[in-house]
């Protein structure tokens, strides 16, 4: 069932609109340019839209419609969703809001109706006030947004589910500008039917998705969740949204639910080997090194650096992680002072100063990726130095768990510049807390 | 005589090398360029360097000599540094490593050599191991980064004393990609001489300087440094290294003095209103909302959103922090009724939803903003909606402290864009914390 939302041979726009800017013009747009499968703009209107023929009904349509979205005023989604039972349409996206999440008896009692009306023929929903659903496989972007206002990501491993319009926008905008693929997303707001817990189970089986990730305000089934994570073997990242009496306070303005005790959460998600982001820097973080798709196999961390302020901070911030940061033994100290300077420092950091050179940085590298004395490292690069250039990202080829830090304008133009994916920090404290998930992960 | 360090009317820079490349060549075309003063490049080698005399040595030089940058080889430091004397330059900043910090006898040897002719001259000195110093206010770069590799800060209002090199290179482009003004900044290595307490002395009574920011490892005087910022009156952030073990041990490989008990500064800090910055981040964050100039006189909160899943984000760690996030008054809320939609949340975040354009934004900031419910105000802006554009941000006019949260693609472009310096932050969490530094200031 859940694969026909991602995978259909044929969506119906529901509300295809004539009028640019409107959610029903934008999706159908979108779809018309990027789907690779049939698409039909719905609408009583039926002037052609880019030169499309419009149906007047999705019950004018002829050939099966696999995936209807729904994108018309709040009032009129029961009549539609009736048609689209008519029609045997088993798989809704309703966009639409103006449901439960306004507060209103008024919406309570619609979002009472399509359920009804959705039960009575069978369909599956995921919405309704949702931003839509989005997978990069084969063009389905049904989300209302441009890419000339929303960047969306290329090709990736990672599957998102939030809750969260807001979310899901600004999590695909933020991927496709840092370079980090995504498999799917969805967007599943007031979740009348569909829920977080479903799609960690569907995205737990989908052979796309390597890394699940979701933000979650309420959850609707919590034995259901607790279920699905269970079963699940991939890597989840979760951000919680309404921990707290505020956060709370401002969700039920938002999708209407309680946002359940947290802490209980909390601790069910430390056993079931969720790795909770904090903050937005942290999900985009932690997304950002698990595409790269290393697990590293103990806490000892080596960090390189031809900076000594950043490898001090780096050091700090590991030490307050609880990582480990041994001194090389002297066998591997002495492999490495062979091609240091004298001046540089063979502890841990290793710093190998402000002159050093592509040469130097990857010798120093190759000796310590090989060396059993490390889990993970870290390399901190002042791209500024004379002595560096771009060539270092090029050629750098490392088999352990990694993350780079290098900050500044410099590192910014180097980074846009690189084809390789590279798992790039711009500060020395996020790549080293990015490492610490990698040391967390089940096997 | 710290002023003359920064206002010399003649700065001579021994070891301006024809080189390009060379850390004399680079300090010398950045002075060449910008330096509103007389510039003397000195080298044995007289050819003219960018068509100017060059002197063999200092003593050669006709007029005075207000400051002297030395960036030689380490081992020619003692001959210059007692020509400096015998021309009678008393103010000299050392460029040139190779001292204590490589660890070595010789290293070590060298550095008491050159305190001992700086003693008997009476000559002040800033360094060694340093990557220079800098006056937006007069065009003093005496740094040797070109500004095709570090970008340097406009005229401004943060001085900032480092130990660190890495860190003085990298805040100076940072700050000036965030566009973010700088009056001062200094690299003061291994402060043989002048030391963080110095300069947090000076710029307490500089002028120009509002803000003091510094990064320290270690603490040569703890009891002048407890004194002279018991003394100071300005907003001092302060990012240390060296904190913890491992972080001291970095320390040691790299200006070679001990770390302190980081725990009892700490504690000092917090005695005396000192703003302890954790990460990178935050000391840029915590410069980013210090440099607009206000303060706030309370914890109460009012954000204001049009995308709620962030509204949730900013409130939840608002509630970590230790703010109020106050629900406004029924007298309040009646107002905001009346400019907002019936599904929009007058409660605390204030979501005037998806659809909230330029208009609606700035009458209820209008409301807020005169309010006495609030001390300040988070405004959490999705640009990516249609129905807002940059305008918004060219008519915003906040009295009270506040910060702006936009996120993605659009929002880098709008922020790159606006002339006016507003204090935006890319996560709804740092622009949270940010204000929390605004709630803690001292009167």
């Amino acid at each position: 069932m859940m694969k026909s939302f991602f995978y259909p041979k044929s969506v119906a726009v529901i509300g295809a609109s004539h009028e640019e800017g409107k959610i029903g013009h934008v999706i159908f747009r979108n779809l018309l340019e990027k789907f690779r499968g049939k698409v039909y703009p719905i609408n009583p209107k039926t002037e052609p839209i880019f030169g499309q023929k419009v149906y007047p009904s999705i019950l004018d349509v002829k050939g099966d419609v696999d995936l209807a979205i729904i994108a018309v005023n709040a009032s009129i989604v029961p009549k539609v969703l009736e048609e689209c039972g008519k029609k045997n349409v088993k798989n809704v996206v309703i966009i639409s809001s103006g449901f439960s999440e306004t507060g209103s008896q008024k919406g309570i009692e619609l979002e009472q109706e399509i359920k009804n009306i959705a039960k009575s023929y069978g369909i599956r929903i995921i919405g309704p006030n949702t931003i839509g659903i989005f997978n990069s496989e084969n063009g389905l972007d049904a989300t209302f947004f441009l890419e000339k206002d929303v960047k969306k990501p290329k090709d990736g491993n990672i599957s998102f589910f939030t809750q969260s319009g807001t979310i899901g926008i600004l999590a695909l905008d933020i991927l496709a500008k840092e370079n980090i693929g995504v498999a799917k997303l969805v967007s599943y707001g007031n979740a009348i039917d569909l829920n977080e817990s479903d799609f960690i189970e569907y995205f737990a089986k989908d052979e796309k998705t390597k890394i699940i990730a979701g933000f979650i305000e309420s959850v609707r089934n919590g034995r259901k969740l607790i279920d699905v994570l269970r079963k699940n073997k991939k890597p989840v990242v979760l951000l919680k949204g309404g921990k707290t009496v505020f956060g709370s306070r401002a969700t039920s303005s938002h999708t209407s639910s309680l946002a359940g005790d947290y802490k209980v959460y909390s601790n069910i998600f430390k056993q079931l080997n969720v790795i909770e982001a904090e903050t937005w820097d942290d999900l985009i973080d932690y997304l950002r090194i698990l595409s790269i798709g290393r697990k590293a196999n103990g806490k000892r961390l080596g960090i390189v650096t031809n900076a000594g302020g950043f490898g001090v901070l780096a050091s700090d911030y590991a030490f307050k992680l609880g990582l480990e940061l041994p001194e090389p033994s002297e066998k591997l100290k002495k492999k490495l002072s062979k091609i240091l300077p004298s001046y540089a420092s063979t502890k841990n950091p290793i710093d190998i100063t402000a002159d050093a050179d592509v040469d130097r940085y990857v010798k120093v590298l190759r000796i310590l990726d090989k060396s059993k004395e490390f889990d993970m490292l870290l390399v901190i690069v002042l791209v500024q130095t004379p002595t560096l250039t771009k060539e270092l990202f090029e050629v750098l080829n490392i088999n352990k768990p990694f993350s780079i830090c290098m900050v500044g304008t410099k590192a910014e133009e180097i980074k846009k510049s690189l084809d390789k994916k590279l798992p790039i920090f711009e500060s020395p404290e996020r790549a080293v807390k990015a490492l610490k998930v990698l040391s967390e992960l089940k096997a």
